[in-house]
């Protein structure tokens, strides 16, 4: 492998690897092999597992669907949650936090919304466990008088609060957000993208007319994709979603979508614009100025720990994970190299000396996490092991090394290493990090626009979808931008070939010719294959 | 009422007050009255109720017994978490999330842990939802197979885990924290006292040796005093529990106590040595140094929103919710005053350069944050908001005050007010929160003072803890430190009085004579009626 000169820390952006398949760094003396097996064009969704796995960041747990977050990825999510909350912060809202039980009337009372969630929800029907003498065990004893739904979403119990605290326009708006845990009992279940109970945030606000909840639902629409792009390095598109994909009881659900590797869409994050849907089964009336009673229009928007799936299917190659710096929970590890004791405590203090000077340095809104790895395992052990977590800069220090008063630097992203002074390295890590942090939005961006086409006609649309190869069948064309009359008339072609109406872009959008009828159509949406 | 000249913002301490009932501070124009009705003499639980409403800190939810924790009561959480959350780490903690359900079966597996959990949990026993044609309305579908618990605690799910992820002596220690929402099925409930669902973190820790463990115990424990001492401002006894009232299937709990206003104790946090009870039903072995095969040791230590309660009715007063500073979610509110549209432009121009001059200093790890109060409500109106709310300084600017270039400025804690430079403001604040800080933690610690005394037989015991007035059965004497032969010597007597052990301090504690019986006794421990 080369590696390139020094001033290639300094370089923008790095696109010179084939996309989406990176070049995987070489271990000494081997064969060219990957860290994680196997690797993406062999068997994705396994690839994506594996992943997780050597990344430590989550595995199942022994209760069917719910997973463990492990410290990795709990850190993960720590600092997504961070920068999450500053932004709705920014924008008015407030947390504050709801029961976890709605009772299973409250449910019924939106009828589009019960039709959503009613086949998949755990409900509670006892309040305790007594001993069962035909088993020695326990069973469930103390029956409620109402069954008690854990929240799969929580629009109606909190809009049961919402009736009691509005009263007057004055009331409004009401802009708060909700850290919390949902449960949806579902049958098929992989780590972070689909799991029974998941963590999540929901924002829900009440205000006094439609123009400003849709101004509301447009504008976290926007502070998702700002968080999306700016912070998980992922690109994604804004748009609105056909009414067969709306969420229940919505008037208008806006989405972000994001291409993974497999070319696959992922939905990062809704808004919903919920009209007076449920201020109306939930009576949330206020008086207005000219003192008439009036049912209030409400939004509500959320995104999940599924956040840290579309990263991982972004950034990670076949040597593991790829973090993107500004959400990483360590920016740099540093691996002391040393010989007898004498050289150990020389390197350990020189180690912990550049830790702090980097620990000096704020980056993204805190300080530059660096953590050093001195267990007494194998050089290259302790190198993958870090390489499949993910950490943005490797740092090597050993007496050679310091002799220089500089330290050997390696990227995760591209792999490209380099001798650097010392105080280079403190001066130049914000650089060196946001350097890697616009490489990784740049080269999921290239493979969005390298795989993303303008179809107009039904054969190209099935070709693009059909798989090119029988060993393959995840690999097909990526996103197609379709114009179509209305969602209806191309059903049975997208269940045919399994695709979906992922949404209809926010931008450059606008009437023209159904690619499947001919007839004329006001919209273009994106189709594709999706998680 | 007299206001202190300036210097009284720098007294280190204020103890000029009777306590535990402050001076109230009196509307103009009326007769003394307080902002709370009743007061804390008239009837103590109700104006703990009252005070959580005018403070709107939470609120009771259709649900029963769970609570809806309100902006300015889960800011106050999340203050409490971010300052935890960093002794956690300090300590070598990681934050992870394990799953919400525990099956039913790990819950029969400690004997004495599903003696103390089975008869108050929420129990999972189907996952959807089905029309009901008798009622028209819906029920319980798909019944699970093995009933699902909702976590009251997370031991045995979180052991199952470390069951699989400790091997050898080298996978130790784990040191594992979770922020987390639990339930138990408590029948009567009060709002963060004692909730069906409450949030909380709990610390999970696997050692090699019992000596670690205990150590670990003992080292949590001191960071919950530290925690409710040097940000709560509330002085806490620390101790071991008796073992009749250790956490169920624990070797030792440890635990602090508080002591309130109406001088009952409240436990803020306990920090549980779980010996090897634990392991042993889960399986939780390594490998030693020797090739051994050994079972691990245990901890566990949580504290909850319980401590908003604690903190409540530690600092309160007949006006209202008091806040310490370091916790506070706004350290002051600026009231602007103005007449006409003139001089309104010209007062909030002042406001909100003070605001943002004071925004630039730091205190207790965040920037100083004031909130502007611009809401069209009468003067008076706005002020009880605030001193309701607990902000620990009120700030008022008018056009005379800012022709000085002065502000009134009035404490919460004490009530002070006078008029302050601008400049002297902005460089004194740090001095001026901590005093009310100081202020609040002795004026809390001259109340448990006051209130505790040494008890050496019987007679005295009864008087102690007997009501002086059949009209405030509430009010007795406080915390008795007396020694006691044996548990079960003495309880019959407490039965009698409503009285709990609540533990035996760690300091200045030794062998002396029993109380009761006059036989020779290990250990003194604290009695109290409690919470």
């Amino acid at each position: 492998m080369i590696f390139p000169p020094w001033k290639g820390y300094f370089s923008a952006v790095q696109l010179e690897q084939p996309s989406p398949s990176q070049a995987s760094v070489t271990p000494m003396n081997k064969a060219p092999q990957t860290a994680i097996t196997p690797t993406r064009s062999q068997d994705y969704p396994e690839w994506y597992q594996q992943v997780i796995k050597h990344a430590d960041l989550a595995e199942n747990s022994p209760v069917r669907g719910c997973m463990v977050i492990k410290p990795w990825g709990y850190a993960l999510w720590e600092n997504m949650q961070r920068a999450l909350d500053k932004m709705f912060k920014d924008t008015g809202h407030q947390n504050a936090y709801f029961p976890l039980f709605i009772p299973m009337s409250f449910l019924e009372k939106e009828a589009q919304h019960v039709e959503g969630f009613a086949k998949e929800c755990a409900v509670v029907t006892h309040h305790r466990l007594e001993p069962d003498p035909e088993t020695g065990g326990l069973r469930p004893a103390g029956p409620l008088e109402e069954p008690l739904i854990v929240r799969p979403t929580s629009e109606t119990i909190i809009g049961a609060m919402y009736a009691k605290w509005v009263q007057s326009y004055r009331d409004l708006p009401i802009l708060i957000n909700q850290w919390a845990n949902v449960v949806r009992w579902e049958m098929r279940t992989r780590l972070f993208l689909r799991t029974a109970e998941f963590l999540w945030q929901e924002g829900h606000t009440v205000h006094a007319t439609s123009e400003e909840a849709i101004e509301e639902t447009n504008k976290m629409l926007k502070v998702y994709a700002d968080f999306a792009e700016n912070w998980m390095a992922v690109p994604v598109i804004q748009g609105e979603k056909t009414p067969g994909e709306r969420f229940p009881g919505a008037d208008m659900t806006l989405s972000i979508e994001a291409m993974m590797q497999d070319r696959k869409a992922l939905q990062a994050g809704t808004s919903h614009f919920l009209g007076q849907n449920f201020s109306k089964a939930q009576e949330i009336r206020f008086q207005d100025k000219d003192g008439q009673l009036a049912y209030a229009w409400t939004t509500s928007w959320g995104v999940s720990t599924r956040l840290i799936g579309a990263l991982i299917m972004t950034h990670a190659d076949d040597d593991g994970l790829v973090l993107p710096p500004r959400l990483a929970p360590a920016h740099a590890v540093i691996l002391p190299i040393y010989r007898d004791e004498e050289s150990r405590v020389q390197v350990l203090e020189y180690c912990n000396r550049l830790k702090a000077d980097l620990g000096k340095v704020a980056y993204a809104g805190r300080a530059v996490e660096v953590q050093i790895d001195d267990r007494d395992l194998r050089g290259g052990e302790k190198k993958w092991y870090h390489v499949k977590r993910g950490v943005p800069l490797r740092i090597e220090v050993g007496p050679k090394d310091i002799a220089k008063d500089a330290v050997f630097v390696a990227r995760r992203d591209t792999g490209e290493s380099t001798s650097v002074g010392r105080a280079d390295l403190v001066a130049n890590i914000t650089t060196m990090l946001d350097n890697i942090q616009n490489n990784l939005f740049e080269r999921a961006k290239k493979l969005q626009a390298d795989n993303t086409v303008t179809i107009t006609n039904e054969k190209d649309f099935r070709a693009y979808f059909t798989p090119k190869n029988a060993d393959e069948p995840e690999i097909h064309g990526g996103f197609a931008l379709c114009h179509f009359a209305s969602e209806e008339l191309v059903q049975p072609l997208l269940d045919e070939l399994k695709v979906t109406i992922r949404c209809m872009p926010l931008e450059n959008n606008g009437p023209g010719t159904c690619f499947l009828t001919g007839q004329p159509a006001e919209r273009m949406a994106v189709f594709a294959k999706a998680y």
